[in-house]
């Protein structure tokens, strides 16, 4: 059967008259996109028209279709574990899969967190781990199969053929203004996620400042889009939405969140990383039918940390050596008594991307050590001359740019005026 | 004062979020546009999100001078006559401009039609005139004010420097799925008007299946764009909304309209274009204050002709030469005896376009011959086997395709079911 084929201007008109896409439509328009016939602006005025008319979950399921069938695909059912994998959009200080990653692969599941790098204010988990001395990103298919078999986990760089229709797509969005579109931000990640061939998925859609999306509805609409992508393509998959309104843990920048998530999988860690860390581990497991596990017992006895040191050590990291530090510091002081009223994750973000922990540019460089380290959180009560954090970087002379980032970021309060933090998990969306 | 700068990307937001542009957004952006530094696929997002979101009156006539502002201005204040302009929105049929202009001239007003080519059905005034032996459209600016000075009347191609950056913008629209946008066809239109530098405007835009816009209300929301905008930049606009849900006259085509024209020039004619005519010359010598003639005496006692024979004679034109004639026809015969009940506008203007009168490509070549001549109107009583039509062609293998247009268009029916025709004029607006 040789393809439909359509007029660009046809298919773009379809939608700006509010109507729906055929998939036959869908089909040509991603196809004809990624071989270059449908031009930049022709895909850009079609962007535009389904951010501003949205799409059905017909539509955005074959939108998805088309872009995994834009590459490859991978397999993973034929290993002698259930495959599970987790994707979260995006936040400050979200170290999550690193100690995720090897505590699920404890309990008895293979988890392939196939990885992008950062880019903006939030941090990229492949820029965290290269911090290791030694640990490379890059591995073969042949290379993740071994170390999913052996270690359970493995955490490595994406291959570029996975849906190369949403790289060429993401890279428009980025500069005509379209990239907030619920319907192409979900197929962009469910495009990947459902193309690396995982039988389960667990979606962690964070929600505020510092999250890609504000606003908690907007972001229930993201999770319930993305559940039902995942559903309709044979993927079990759950949407856990959690709050990004102030960053995860105490540490934003690589080598910091390596050495905080190093913590929890000793037993240690603050409180927030560990509770959602075994949120995340216990939707995975139950994904794949191991519900009997708990994963608690595997961050208390060790078996997730000896997960984490094979599973580095598979790529090539030192699990026991130094992790870097930035070279120059600056305290951040409390300039009253009281409480700390808040610490707004988009600020922190910002700081520790200015101070050289994140790019501007993809080819950009980051620095390991950099990074803001929190020491005091929402709620905590502080002194006037405490440290409230402390700024890292290499390049000293970008403290004033980070501190202006960090200005109305954060208060001290009198402990009446308070506010109540909100709920770490704001809800959970499924099938 | 140096203008400002921005990020391409913001000024789509602030559209997309149903923001209002600011005059610098606008400046800049049309500006960069015309400069390359902002991409086509960004102007085709902005163009998609204005279509969807609108522009409000401020943000329209700031688009259009910026338009405007991309190229040079001619300047007709200093002629001897109060000059006044006339622009179609395009229709099948519509010759008006060819006896309109030398009739305005004959009572006393300065006519600069600077034309353009047709695209698609509807004809192009230039293509029309370019059917008499001899007749040249392009003329340097110093002959322009010769022949206005002179005759009074000059028809001809508009210059390329007049507002560029539409040129460009109606390109990218047109692969795009954003011409239908009323503030950019406004703009669009106006920016070329008020560029002309005319003291006065009168605008006909048409409605009906042979029109641009189709539907009243959208033809009345243009018209009232384009008045406010002539009005806000000091240009005297009115604009008269004509009725195109039938071809005007009984020919459509480049010879046959200029035959149909010199016509009416004569005191003959169709009793629409004799009656669009006047109605136009009216409105037109209203605006420049010479209410006082009367157009219709200008007809009849040969003064409008005469105004012609020098207007075409001017450019090099042989007004008493044969024009040219297709090579081949074919009639179209009543199948029925009754009342012709429908003549559709678009089903002729294809059928003309089809027979060799338009063309496809910018850079396609007309036939002079080429259209369909009406041998009956709507409304007109018929008997069976009298002929209806006559195609017109140099390339007869055409007639099939001509006809295959016309199915639907024209329909002999009872007299009791013939519906009654729209009048000729739907409205008037002006400020």
């Amino acid at each position: 059967m040789s393809p439909a084929t359509f007029a660009a201007v046809d298919v773009i008109r379809t939608k700006r008259d509010r109507g729906e896409l055929s998939k036959a439509q869908i089909d040509w328009v991603i196809d004809a996109y990624t071989r270059g016939e449908v031009a930049e602006e022709q895909m850009s005025a079609l962007a535009m028209a389904v951010l501003l008319n949205g799409m059905t979950r017909t539509e955005i399921s074959h939108w998805t279709t088309a872009m995994i069938d834009s590459g490859s695909r991978l397999d993973f059912t034929d290993l002698p574990r259930p495959s599970v994998d987790k994707h979260s959009t995006g936040g400050v200080g979200d170290k999550i899969t690193l100690p995720l990653a090897p505590l699920v692969a404890a309990c008895g599941a293979a988890v392939p967190q196939l990885s992008g790098r950062g880019l903006g204010h939030t941090g990229g988990t492949l820029d965290k781990l290269e911090s290791i001395p030694g640990w490379r990103a890059s591995l073969e298919l042949p290379q993740i199969r071994e170390v999913l078999t052996d270690v359970g986990a493995v955490i490595c760089a994406a291959t570029g053929d996975l849906a190369p229709a949403d790289k060429k797509l993401y890279a428009l969005r980025d500069v005509t203004g379209t990239v907030e579109a619920v319907p192409l931000i979900a197929s962009s990640i469910m495009s990947k996620k459902i193309a690396e061939g995982t039988s389960a998925l667990v979606l962690d859609v964070k929600t505020g400042s510092g999250a890609f999306m504000k606003d908690l509805a907007l972001s229930e609409e993201l999770a319930r889009a993305m559940v039902d992508l995942g559903t309709d393509a044979g993927v079990k998959t759950v949407a856990v939405v959690t709050d990004m309104s102030t960053p995860l843990g105490r540490t934003a920048g690589n080598a910091l969140e390596v050495r905080e998530s190093v913590e929890v999988l000793a037993g240690g860690g603050p409180a927030d990383v560990v509770e959602l860390t075994l949120v995340l581990a216990r939707e995975m497991l139950a994904a794949v039918g191991l519900d009997a596990v708990d994963p608690a017992d595997a961050l208390a006895d060790g078996r997730a940390m000896d997960a984490w040191r094979r599973m580095i050590a598979a790529q090539g990291g030192d699990p026991d050596a130094e992790l870097p530090r930035a070279q120059h510091t600056h305290d951040v002081l409390a300039e009253a008594d009281g409480v700390l009223g808040e610490v707004d994750a988009l600020a922190v973000g910002y700081a520790a991307w200015r101070l050289g922990a994140g790019r501007s540019r993809r080819e950009e460089a980051v620095q390991a050590g950099a990074g803001v380290e929190l020491h005091a959180v929402r709620g905590d009560t502080v002194r006037r001359g405490q440290r409230l954090m402390t700024l890292h970087t290499d390049t000293p002379e970008r403290f004033d740019w980070a501190l202006e980032s960090l200005v109305g970021g954060y208060a001290v309060v009198d402990p009446a005026e308070a506010p109540a933090p909100p709920p770490l998990v704001h809800g959970r969306i499924s099938n």
